[in-house]
């Protein structure tokens, strides 16, 4: 195992240094590992997401003006505690009530279900929405249901955007559940991650095969298949989401996302390769983007998420947003 | 050799297609490999760079208002023609004037001095910067001189928000000389990067050694040693740039930068080191940037550039950017 890191055990207190020192929009809380906005708005719906920690950017790097309030950092690949989502709603809150934006994984909305009646406790209303937009597995490893992922991120964005604008509770969870409804999900590893207190893969990929539908966490997707040209590939992961979901002739958001240790380079010619597809299908990329959202530690690969938009999403997308991992428009 | 490519010697074709798809702000001209603004501002001086392929988001991901005009796409690791770069002067050109910031490789600077050279054929003025930032090795493998690396991306910026301003010629290229004097950059490399088209990983690096002073095509650098953790590994790139440069008691840009296949938590770990050795010598990191802004393929690894700044750079580094790697204010 060949990492930037110190003893294996501190990867995450000292990432969260390492983060603290660098972003000047956010503290942590480094007891409770808990990255929260430093300037709070009175009066604005609190925007909460978490999960295991190295899937970054997400989701410390999308605390700031305009998406969250706060992140809790689990271990990594692990749901963070009752005790840790409670802080960061805590943080949160100024009044208006808080979102729960939750990855669906079995220990998340266990996790985030608890904290949220530890807020009812002490008068803090929460609501949530549950992320489940892969396609790629009915059931996983570490879910009943649908794994959450690409998705995520622009859950965050819009729905961060949206309480940003000064709507209700309620009118943030609808606009985030509307999301939620209209994307979709998929990915590919050509090589596994891994995970640094473990110090060995998390899972075998022979030299010349891949895995269809992988986790974010490595967990295993579809199938596994000898590596494919990118034409192929992107016809692996355009394909099943738009079996699964109406896209054609739609307006939607692109999201091409690396895994962690993908080039930005096969990233945009991925990109190439899922556009001429979805043109084919005349679906209409209102918006691209394509980079490193949310990753899987060391892990080479990609997945597509596909949003299906309309004036409003596009326009609450558009909103100023000042994170380190998504800036725009101030 | 696993990649998300289709044919290895198509992968820059590809990818540039894949760019032009993506983001909105640029054309491509295809047959040149040259990436363009897609709205011209007349009467301002034109910001041109380029160079091989491989370090993306560097240039082309660079190329969008307050920035780059035009960006010649090389072959991978491969200087660009000087028909490239005279078809990148032309389309940066508006009638003020352009620069060319060169990266110190001999094949880049006889490359672009001779498009130099035909632009004047063409009465269209031309100055040039050449950054040599990397304090590593005096002269290496493709260079006479100090290698141009991460500084680059800072330089490009800098000139471009001047240019954006309205800046003479020969005050954007005074500042940009500016940015080449008062910035230093280190890197090392934790694995090799593998050319497609060759296919096989550029240098051998055992399983339990790292290269010290890495070149961004894989050169080598100072010396070869065992892993150390990220607490030692900081003090590796810190100090040679403090021993070559007085930024004792000086306000900085730090740019903290990953190879290409290092994951952003490991990079803002190392960046909480590097912070803690500026701090010991009263170095103020006035804007720090933690991500991947110039790579090497699929390197693993990373590398640190220090810029002394004053009111003026600080401002100029602050102005609205809006190209798909660098994006604020706007």
């Amino acid at each position: 195992m060949k990492k930037l890191i110190n003893a294996p055990e501190d990867v995450i207190k000292d990432a969260l240094i390492g983060i603290e020192a660098a972003d000047p929009r956010v503290l942590v809380d480094h007891e409770e590992r808990v990255i929260y906005r430093k300037e709070k708005v009175d009066g604005k719906v609190g925007i909460v997401s978490g999960g295991g920690s190295g899937h970054e950017p997400l989701h410390g790097g999308y605390v700031g003006k305009g998406m969250l309030d706060a992140a809790a950092a689990g271990e990594m690949f692990t749901s963070p505690t009752p005790d840790q989502v409670l802080f960061a709603t805590q943080q949160a809150n100024t009044g208006a009530g808080v979102l729960h934006i939750v990855k669906n994984y079995t220990g998340d909305v266990m996790n985030f279900d608890m904290a949220a009646e530890m807020a009812a406790d002490e008068d803090i209303r929460v609501e949530t929405v549950i992320v489940a937009d892969d396609v790629a597995v009915e059931d996983s490893t570490f879910t009943a249901g649908r794994r959450g992922v690409g998705l995520t991120v622009l859950v965050e964005k819009i729905a961060g955007a949206a309480a940003e604008a000064g709507q209700s509770l309620d009118d943030v969870k609808a606009v985030a559940e509307k999301v939620c409804k209209n994307g979709r999900s998929m990915g590919i590893a050509l090589t596994s991650c891994t995970v640094p207190a473990v110090g060995h893969p998390t899972f075998d990929l022979p030299d010349d095969e891949i895995e269809i539908g992988i986790g974010i966490h490595g967990e295993p997707g579809r199938e596994r298949i000898k590596l494919e040209d990118a034409h192929h590939l992107a016809q692996r992961i355009v394909t099943p989401i738009l079996e699964d979901f109406d896209f054609e002739g739609s307006r939607v958001i692109a999201m091409l996302n690396g895994m962690g240790a993908t080039p930005l380079a096969e990233l945009y010619l991925m990109y190439g390769e899922v556009k001429q597809l979805l043109d084919a299908e005349s679906i209409s990329v209102e918006r691209a983007m394509v980079g490193n959202y949310i990753t899987s530690l060391d892990m080479a690969g990609c997945s597509l998420t596909l949003l299906k938009v309309d004036d409003d999403l596009l326009r609450l997308f558009d909103a100023p947003v000042n994170t380190s991992g998504l800036r725009w428009g101030e």
